[in-house]
């Protein structure tokens, strides 16, 4: 019945998209909850968040509602004050971090990092049913809340794309449909993770080409596209509705009042922080990757759970220090991309011209500190997403950059480059603001390497045709300098790291390699050999855990047996008879003869065969795909070789030195 | 020097961009010029078209410097004004259609129709050089403003993107890096038809989807999706910054002031709408379909000319007595998407609720129509694009049904299903303008089946995040009915029809049936045995017309080698010693033996070879996305058939009774 099955895929499909929006919702407001309560409580209960709990009051009014911690406990001298609050900021920190590390090391190891890398192998073929599971799921829900509000250098946008795919597959589980069709699951999967980045960034369509783009899932199929859309649609709309902020809008930092031009001259600073964007990204890679390879080979690598606590103290309690640390990133973001207005409250002076070198000097602080706490942030023993940190440190750049600017124009009005500003004093001609997006998205660029997604989600947060331009110049700059720094981007060095099996979509051009300087040959190839013993059977299903053999017959190529059918099938046989009874893999021989045995039904024999003689290129050509998982050589009939998949991600992680450096399974040293 | 080929590349993006932007804004005020040149002239010179005539004047005012016809020559009987204004509009209308199918049939027959089935096969590996000539160029962007200006039921959209194509081959070509390489070309070709929707739409995300849903161009290839997105943008600020119709909008027709919130009781009328939708495409690709048969077995066949002016002579006719449709299909869209506001001029009142029924009869007579109407223009020798006026009927159809919903709300204001509703009955529950936006969207669904593009295109229209869900519904909804009533889209029919060797993208599953099925056979193959002499060759390249011929040698497979490279090679030797000297493929055997000429280097040796045992599906799945031409298929060495894409083109439109029904050039009967 294809229309019941097209109706259990749109239920699931709606379902997953209603899912993500409310979860994502509820991670705002927990997370929310959680950040002010290291700052004081309400006095109606303690499970108002400081906004809720001074909804009663107008903007000028003094909310007496909400109490600090000093003001709770009475405390009368400034200093006992200030030392409270630090001491309850850090400790929180590091009860929240501690926690959510507790939680993944003991739970859900494969709740820790961000999970996209994860997700990219999977949807690429890779299956790794653990990493999807409830328990993941509610795990990492719960656990990247306390993250975020413990004020580690770390995002919610990556582990909500990871929730979202786990809650996808709870949801198939519903249906046998989905249960052992690995193809239809993926398609799924795909929709939930657009949807996980439309509601992370509030960016349907942001989402969609995220997930063409960054996890190359709709190749070739629109209707996959299509439900990516729709759930993300779903998901966005879902979180609209339930309004976690009380803003009626989608996003937390949102672009509002930016001038409707911009001027030539702008684009030297622009440019300037392109360059400086793809530079520190490729700078936040490399160093993201020592520590990683640190921590592998150090005590570290025992003591997960001490290195969260004392990262988090160590960022808690430098975060304190900075003014611009101190608050929730998200909200530092939204500030930095705010243009100044009279009209509204002025964060930390920003707007304040006699302030200029403090704000740009606390600035840089913050964006290099941030780096260096994201470098080391990245890859602990928690959920943990990349995407906020490098906005910040972007936008931070990007402010400092967009303050000089301005004050440069302050000062020298007349100067011949400042000519097409408005001759008017008081109208603005820079906008700092917008040079804060600019900061933003050449560092996401310079670190993920995507572009056209990128620039689609930062189009949908300040929604003007005009300051694309500038945005799309940005990200490819940066990208560009990026690669020239290190050719991948952060999670396809994670992904390379850990060794999973995935094939990038880059175009591969061979110097006239054939397929046979990449096959093993068939001396070096485990065989199974027709005729031979059950028993032969049983020690090579025990001794390699290949995929499978290929099965030859006087060195003629019959087909190829999966290792898990041969295991299904020497399972159901009495051991002792093992070692006496013979296999064949051919249908035409009689099952009658003694001591055969007819396997020709577990035999595939529409395996794809090749010559050797063929290009390389066309070879990793089809792996990509048609997403295969190995292909066999053969010369007139005769088996010459095989490749794998493995052998085609190692061809293509070549360049990269670190390869399989971090590849065991987390929670299992 | 990669960094040039890059340098290069970029620049022919970066100018098509432009070039499309300029050459669609210019497009935009020579049809508005000529349109309004039926109606009548401007004092000042004829030149002006009437905006720019009368934009010295106020709302209020009435421009005394635009004179009609009847006032021009100063006639004083309302019945000879009326008469001389009819008799203008439908002999103008007849001169522009004429001398635009003048231009194409005479100078570029490539340069009719919309184009889109084309830039399909195109992109899909078919190699069609003087479908993107200079000369077809010209001619289709000033037969298109002719045929616009016309009045006839056609849109711009479709041979934009021809036109952006054309423009794209021709700045290729000025560097030999894009002259020899097909694949670099088509890239190119493909961000540029993605540039020509967003300037026909104004909708630069709308094109890159459109790019990867209907051209199916950017699969597996993200810098390639990226690019179509720079010159998309480009293209569109290009559009915006020449500003044509001075409204600093990128679209003719633009909603405006849709309520906030859409009620639930809405949604029965949108999803009869959707019904409709579906149901009339599909009517309408079959009337088309019925038309093109008839129009090629008729006498119509050889007076292609004496079509167009009859067509365009009854289209005027016709539409001058209604008054939906004397107005520019443009402009009547505009206007049925445009919501009732008191402060506007209510256009032949719409929003007179005592005018209802009229109104709701003159907007179905319109729809039914334009629908007969536009199957037969699609396909005449005219540039012709079928979105526009199957928005034009989905609107209609849409406002009338809006209507209908909006008089019973106004009726029975106390009704249950109304209750959601405000109480004041001043404030409007009903928006028919949003209804027009779902009937179009429904329609557009029917005709072309697309899914994502569309819904982001009227996204972009709309604008408002909330009305995405309905839209959505009903471009899936209407989806689904035209899929019920005929598999395909009316650009698949064309194609289908046309007989272009392009493969839908579509999962194909066999049931069972390997390559054995599909293949053609060894023993009807056009095969060349190694040693036969220079004149067989020679009688093989004139007798067929393949693209090329297996090599074998005692029915072993040496390799393929083109019908051109055979030509060339045989065109360098004397005519006299063909029938005496034999070749050989085989490079180890030397050329100094007597009378034999080695042909080795011709031959590609690594071509993909597999076994006739392989699923159909597999076979099938190759060619879609490994872009191939042929598959050799051998058992031992031994060539046992082969499989063109010709061959996968025909299993593929099995289903559809028309295919190759149309299969000549046009303009060569």
């Amino acid at each position: 019945l294809p229309f019941m099955d097209a109706s259990r895929m749109w239920f699931v499909i709606v379902l997953t998209g209603i899912g993500i929006g409310v979860t994502g919702a509820w991670l705002d407001v927990l997370v929310k909850w959680l950040a002010d309560f290291r700052e004081g409580h309400c006095v109606h209960g303690f499970f108002y968040n400081q906004p809720s709990c001074c909804s009663g009051f107008d903007a000028g009014e003094i909310c007496t509602d909400w109490q600090s911690w000093g003001q709770y406990l009475d405390i009368q001298y400034i200093l006992g004050q200030s030392l409270l609050h630090s001491v309850v900021y850090v400790a929180l920190a590091v009860v929240f971090a501690g926690s959510a590390a507790i939680l993944v090391q003991f739970y859900a190891p494969y709740a820790f990092h961000t999970g996209i890398p994860e997700i990219k192998a999977i949807l690429g073929g890779y299956v790794l049913d653990a990493f999807l599971s409830p328990w993941t799921l509610l795990i990492k829900a719960l656990g990247l809340a306390l993250a975020v509000a413990s004020g580690l250098s770390l995002g919610k946008e990556g582990p909500l794309v990871h929730v979202a795919c786990c809650m996808a597959y709870l949801l198939s589980g519903l249906f046998k449909q989905f249960r052992h069709n690995e193809a239809q699951k993926r398609k799924l999967l795909a929709a939930a993770a657009a949807a996980g980045v439309s509601v992370a960034f509030g960016s349907p369509l942001g989402g969609v080409l995220f997930g063409l783009e960054e996890l190359d899932t709709f190749a070739n199929e629109s209707d996959v596209m299509w439900r990516g859309f729709v759930t993300s649609v779903i998901a966005a709309m879902s979180l609209q509705y339930i309004d976690p902020f009380g803003t009626a809008k989608l996003v937390l930092f949102q672009v509002t009042s930016i001038t409707d031009t911009w001027r030539a001259f702008e684009l030297v600073p622009w440019l300037l922080l392109a360059v400086a964007g793809g530079v520190l990204g490729s700078l936040l890679i490399k160093l993201n990757v020592r520590v990683a390879l640190y921590r592998r080979h150090s005590a570290l690598n025992d003591w997960p759970l001490l290195e969260v606590v004392g990262v988090s103290a160590l960022t808690a309690a430098i975060s304190y220090l900075i003014v611009f640390t101190r608050v929730q990133t998200s909200e530092l973001v939204a500030n930095l991309f705010q243009e100044c207005d009279p009209s509204k409250t002025d964060y930390h002076g920003l707007c304040n011209p006699t302030a200029m070198w403090e704000n740009v000097f606390l600035l840089i602080v913050t964006a290099l500190l941030k780096i260096a706490l994201t470098a080391w942030t990245f890859g602990m023993m928690i959920p943990a997403g990349i995407f906020l940190p490098t906005i910040a440190v972007g936008a931070s750049l990007g402010r400092a950059v967009g303050l000089l600017t301005q004050g440069l124009q302050r000062a020298y009005p007349g100067a011949w480059v400042f000519s097409s500003c408005p001759p008017d004093p008081t109208v603005p001609c820079v906008s700092p603001g917008f040079y804060a997006v600019i900061g933003a998205s050449a560092m996401l660029a310079g670190v993920t390497r995507m572009t056209i997604s990128l620039v689609v989600i930062l189009f949908e947060l300040t929604g003007a045709l005009s300051h694309v331009l500038p945005i799309m110049i940005s990200v490819m700059t940066a990208k560009w300098v990026g690669d020239a720094c290190g050719k991948d981007g952060i999670y396809s060095v994670w992904i390379a790291m850990r060794k999973y099996p995935w094939l990038p979509p880059v175009a591969y051009r061979d110097k006239g390699e054939t397929a046979a300087q990449v096959m093993t040959p068939i001396e070096r190839l485990v065989i199974i050999e027709d005729g031979c013993t059950l028993g032969e059977l049983d020690n090579l299903t025990r001794k390699y855990n290949f995929h499978g053999f290929p099965v030859v017959r006087d060195a003629e190529l019959v087909g190829y047996v999966t290792r898990d059918k041969l295991i299904e099938f020497l399972f159901a046989r009495e051991p002792a008879t093992l070692s006496t009874r013979r296999c064949t893999f051919s249908s035409r021989r009689s099952t009658a003869e003694d001591n055969l045995e007819n396997l020709s039904n577990l035999v595939e024999e529409a395996i794809l065969q090749l010559r050797k003689e063929q290009p390389q290129e066309l070879v990793v050509d089809m792996f990509q795909k048609l997403n295969l998982r190995q292909i066999l050589f053969t010369h007139e009939g005769r088996l010459t070789g095989m490749v794998t998949k493995t052998d085609i991600v190692a061809l293509l992680n070549l360049h990269f030195p670190h390869t399989a450096a971090l590849s065991e399974l987390p929670g299992r040293p």
